[in-house]
């Protein structure tokens, strides 16, 4: 190829998730990462699902190694009906559940059956950069609304429909990535009305719904949907494993769900059988809730610890205070550079990342997320420290 | 949503896999299926991938049920060098290949991150109808380029070449879906030469490459590769399972991997790493080269009978002999319809694929391609001897 090689438009000005790459930087031997979002290696159940897979795969092999459907395995389909009503607490049927490869998927076939290039999307502020990056390889306008020490503010939100009218919001209202925010009630139903009222498509991403350590559960914004306006990905990332694979879109637009079929089809087919089996036994066979209530003891108890640590920081202005999830987002001093501040802290011995990033239009220097669950409470009372030590340098 | 309602421009002229929408209307009970691209239920290794699952998640667990990366498993990347050199005749490195979710997502991050719409792209007449869905999902001017007995004509793709300016040709060399026609060495080296010239991307799709049952194995188009103008799509769907959806691209320009990784960050972040460890232990403990050769003599036997019977069958004008794969392609005599006949074959109990779909243009209503991997010989026997009747009546 010559050195001038023309490539994809959509590609021109997607560099790939700067998180990923400045956890290249920070994956030094005896770091300690805050950064990721990863769950504790002691919450991946690698003896049950060794021996789930052993059993799925010696009784029912011919069927999980062969083809599937694109639409995904009909018993994992019919397993999730009653799991997201008692979970989510919204009502839907096998036809409006699409197993996907992981809810990344589900994000990227919602925006390949419904936007086009130069649509506005707008979306929290900050928000997951995974999905920024989603809106701009599919060139979506990225609008950012304010937020905030609750979430999506309604009358910036309104405001930003009639000014904008987007196609769709992107949002996750429960213990968001990467504040921690949890969305209160009426906020929720507010977010149905207006996407009703004014037809924009709500994608809400819950990735963290399962994984709450105090207060009451919430249902969701789609559980107010009364015209079909949201669209609702779940993920068994952090609740069974990331590694796995697996989440579900859960959309009640028959035409926008055989569109998303379509896409998937041209995407990967199908996700992989074996995958969705291991995800329905959790669910069919009990195994999901006390596996759930253990790691929520234990992220529980490890944000604790991260919270008392930036109770007596220094330098830290202010942070927020979830109510479950993985993640803590905190304020240094106004003027301070929380990027320049991490290769300081790298230095020392422990890595974040930097909240900029998360924001579509950049700025908010001063901020950072830290992630609670991949460490254990000694782990993160040492790296708590050297993040002290760090910010007094 | 409102009846009115606007989707994405991408998915307006696309309606779905037509073949797997004929599956429903042809899968009865009792009806032999001529129709998929299934492997032989005796052919999944469930016993194998039983016990591997199990021991690897037992093992090694905590890292195959935490996220990994989207440029997928060192260790499997490391093994499938080696494999590549010795299966497909061409030197590659680490960083040249991408394990994907199926070859099918290979391609969707080769459209991605290399073609705009409007912009061209060859295919072979006929080709694989999912490829065909993916350029249109990507807004490509889909240009089928003349075949005859032995694939591509280079003639015909030089003229395509020099009128089209495409940006890519797609193209099925060995075992070709859905002829079952493997291109001869000279037009390998031909393609790879054209592809220099003119700087053409080749995406060459070889899921087949290893099931030859007669004859001499080729080196892939890639192996000719001097300037990096070809993407090699590999898939252990057809010598492994399907089910588990590993396949890997490998490409020798830096530029067009990284941004084929980006794409697939949003795509699925990474490809389920269980999958990709079952496929590295296939490699690494020598599991593949027995399963294939097993696999080899049962399809052969099986392609064979079938010919045999396509050799008595009247109504039947021409067919195609291929040395492997999973097809073989039929002329019914002129002016004979193979949609309409294929209610009838449903009827007395066997179905098939009519060859028009594969068609880009359409046309072709004689043709009709029949599928000998997924049933065993007294079933091929018995379906044949439908088939023969169906054509009778």
């Amino acid at each position: 190829m010559s050195e001038t090689q023309r490539y994809s438009k959509r590609t021109e000005h997607v560099t790939g998730s700067a998180i990923r790459e400045l956890f290249k930087l920070t994956a030094k031997p005896g770091v300690i990462s805050f950064g990721g979002g990863n769950p504790s290696p002691a919450a991946l159940p690698d003896d049950i699902v060794s021996d789930i897979s052993r059993e799925l795969v010696a009784t029912n092999g011919k069927v999980l190694l062969q083809y599937g459907m694109t639409e995904g395995l009909p018993s994992l389909r019919e397993a999730l009906v009653p799991y997201i009503d008692q979970e989510f607490k919204f009502k839907t049927d096998v036809n409006s559940i699409l197993p996907v490869t992981g809810s990344t998927q589900a994000f990227n076939l919602l925006l390949d059956a419904y936007t086009d290039p130069g649509d506005v999307i707008l979306t929290e502020n900050p928000t997951f950069l995974g999905a920024t990056q989603a809106m701009r390889l599919h060139e979506l306008q990225v609008v950012p609304v304010e937020s905030d020490d609750e979430g999506l503010r309604m009358d910036a939100l309104e405001e930003a429909i009639i000014k904008h009218h987007p196609r769709m919001l992107y949002t996750i209202p429960t213990f968001q990535n990467p504040t921690g925010v949890t969305l209160p009630l009426e906020r929720r139903k507010k977010i149905a009305q207006l996407a009703e009222k004014y037809n924009v498509l709500v994608a809400e991403d819950d990735p963290y719904h399962s994984l709450r350590y105090t207060g009451q559960s919430l249902p969701c914004i789609k559980s107010f949907d009364q015209a079909g306006n949201v669209a609702f990905m779940g993920s068994f990332s952090k609740v069974i494993s990331p590694g796995l694979r697996v989440g579900f879109l859960a959309c009640d637009d028959p035409r926008l769900m055989r569109k998303c079929v379509i896409c998937k089809q041209s995407d990967d087919l199908h996700t992989a059988n074996l995958n969705q089996a291991i995800v329905e036994a959790y669910l069919r066979r009990g195994l999901l809730a006390p596996h759930v209530a253990a790691t929520c003891q234990r992220y529980g108890a490890q944000m604790n610890c991260m919270l008392e640590a930036l109770e007596r920081m220094d330098g830290v202005q202010k942070f927020t205070r979830p109510e479950g999830g993985l993640f803590i987002f905190a304020w240094l001093r106004e003027g301070v550079n929380a990027t320049d501040q991490l290769m300081k802290a790298v230095d020392k011995g422990v890595a974040y990342v930097p909240g900029t990033y998360f924001y579509p239009d950049g700025g908010h220097d001063n901020t950072l997320r830290l992630n609670f669950s991949n460490a254990d409470i000694p782990t993160i009372q040492r790296g708590m420290a050297l993040l002290a030590e760090a910010l007094k340098a």
